[in-house]
């Protein structure tokens, strides 16, 4: 493993704790360890906007906390869900007395973890209320959209709700938003190169020199096919028309594109993947509103991007442009 | 190669088209295909400020135009110096009739061609300032300066300079500027990892696995030591020993750190080196202003990461505080 790491167990103890001192500025380390948050919170009056879920994926979760973005993050292992008491204590820091809504992604232990933590607020009087992201087209078909997970498309979410909140809106506000923003998004991922857990210190899945996989998740879990290792414009194509398929929008409507690398593709080749996908948005008479290029939502060191297409309205295309400040590119 | 590219020959093409359509509301293709203009440029009476360099560096040299930052970047082939043609067209994109400075890397094609583009100029009575960057140590001892390559503290130096032309500054006093800020920066990179033009095929250089490469320049220039690969806070340890110990800075002196990954290098392990360089640049009594952590200066797929350390007056710490609006994060 050609990698900067300690010991391997503790890659997510080092990896908050440097965070945690670049950006001193904007977050903070909260009592439970495993939990980031924002400088400002908790906001008196103000719904708080958590999420959390397992470490590895940075920027995401942590680097998005901060101004009109989230007030506070439970930290998980290496590809693993924070604890329940991590989802509380992320609720308790940033609960402003008006709730809190907890964004999060549609995986097992995540799912498990918020219901616990949902309990255990109750007994404090706080309110937590969920939106469950499911925007990975090839996880699941369009008849089981809950059964789908959530990826990249988290982070519009995380932005439409973090914005809404700061201007004070209701609990009940904040969460449909987060809902329909996530309601919006459409992502897809395409793995070139696997990616080791320090710990486990081979591969957890198996890409083979020459191929690709269509439709992998953010932890290596398969996707629709494995098939030879093609040309950039092509394999964006395929990743635009998978996921515009799924979304089914009519000709004019505003999106944001987002193309995240999965964490050892350079921008570069993001930028080449975007010459095509932008063709073949604009092709279908979609109009692009935004477009986000960089290291958004990773995993580990695996070799691959994902694209997300979010569908806008006026006022997801308001909220998506109101300014945030968070450690993270946005 | 497992890379997301069309024909290896059109890499910097295809890199550049996907750019310009992700960044259009800042960035816009000068007729020159081969020169990045930022979407206000120029600006009548303000001093221009451009840079320029081989490609396969990204975000750098392209991401780092826009307001507040770059007026306009001369884009060379993967690894390769810009044309003089290109440095002088893109003097040309940023000249508002007050003079351009170029702030580029010290290496010959870029010094040969930038020489070429300034004469070329005058005969538009255009005048070109430049200053040279030579930010990376191991390069050449402390008594060569002068031979040392530029690397990631050019980032700093644009953003100083950048931001002192906005506020309408003459061309002598930002050309000084930037001279202050890159004289004030120390860079050094280590390499775990080579990466491959993708028209040649194969690494063009190597690292054994097991080992790494401190002093590494951002086109595989070997440093000072091969060694065995160590924990990240041994190896964060050496960077900024490395770059301290060059600087000689005094006890209380404020600093700006970067630390950029290679291409391949996940944020998590740059947050894991950034936990150790923090304790190292605070424990010699200096006070870090500012940290950037991610990929701001990269080499195509290497594995890697590089650590600069800036020393801050007055001024340049409030130039650096400037907001920008610019493609690549600040």
């Amino acid at each position: 493993m050609q990698r900067f790491i300690n010991n391997p167990d503790e890659v997510v103890e080092d990896t908050v704790k440097g965070f945690v001192k670049a950006h001193a500025d904007l977050v903070r380390l909260a009592s439970n360890p495993r939990v980031i948050a924002a400088r400002h919170a908790p906001v008196d009056g103000k719904v708080g906007v958590i999420t959390g879920g397992g470490s590895g994926h940075e920027p995401a979760f942590i680097g998005y906390t901060g101004r009109n973005m989230l007030d506070a993050v439970a930290v998980g292992e290496l590809f693993s869900s924070p604890t329940a008491k991590s989802f509380l204590d992320a609720a308790r820091e940033a609960n402003g007395g008006k709730g809190v809504v907890c964004l999060y992604g549609n995986y097992a232990g995540d799912n498990m973890n918020v219901k616990m933590a949902i309990k255990l607020a109750a007994k404090e009087d706080i309110t937590i209320a969920t939106v469950v992201a499911n925007d990975d087209v090839c996880s699941a078909g369009p008849d089981e959209r809950e059964k789908r997970r959530g990826v990249a498309g988290e982070i519009f979410m995380w932005k439409c709700a973090g914005a809404l909140a700061a201007e004070g809106a209701s609990l009940e506000a904040v969460q449909a938003v987060a809902q329909r923003a996530i309601d919006n998004c459409r992502s897809i991922g395409v793995g070139l190169g696997p990616c080791t857990l320090p710990a486990v210190g081979h591969p957890n899945f198996l890409i083979e020199p020459g191929t690709m996989e269509v439709g992998i998740g953010h932890h290596g879990e398969p996707g629709v096919r494995v098939e030879p290792l093609k040309p950039a414009a092509e394999i964006a194509r395929d990743m635009a028309k998978i996921v515009l398929d799924d979304h089914d929008l009519a000709a004019g409507t505003e999106v944001a594109v987002l193309v995240s690398g999965l964490g050892a593709t350079p921008a570069n080749e993001l930028y080449i993947l975007n010459d095509t996908i932008e063709q073949e948005i604009t092709g279908r008479g979609l109009t692009i509103h935004k477009t986000y290029i960089g290291n958004y939502f990773t995993s580990l060191e695996m070799v691959g991007a994902t694209l997300t297409v979010m569908a806008l309205d006026a006022e997801l295309k308001r909220l998506l442009d109101v300014d945030v400040d968070c450690p993270a590119r946005l």
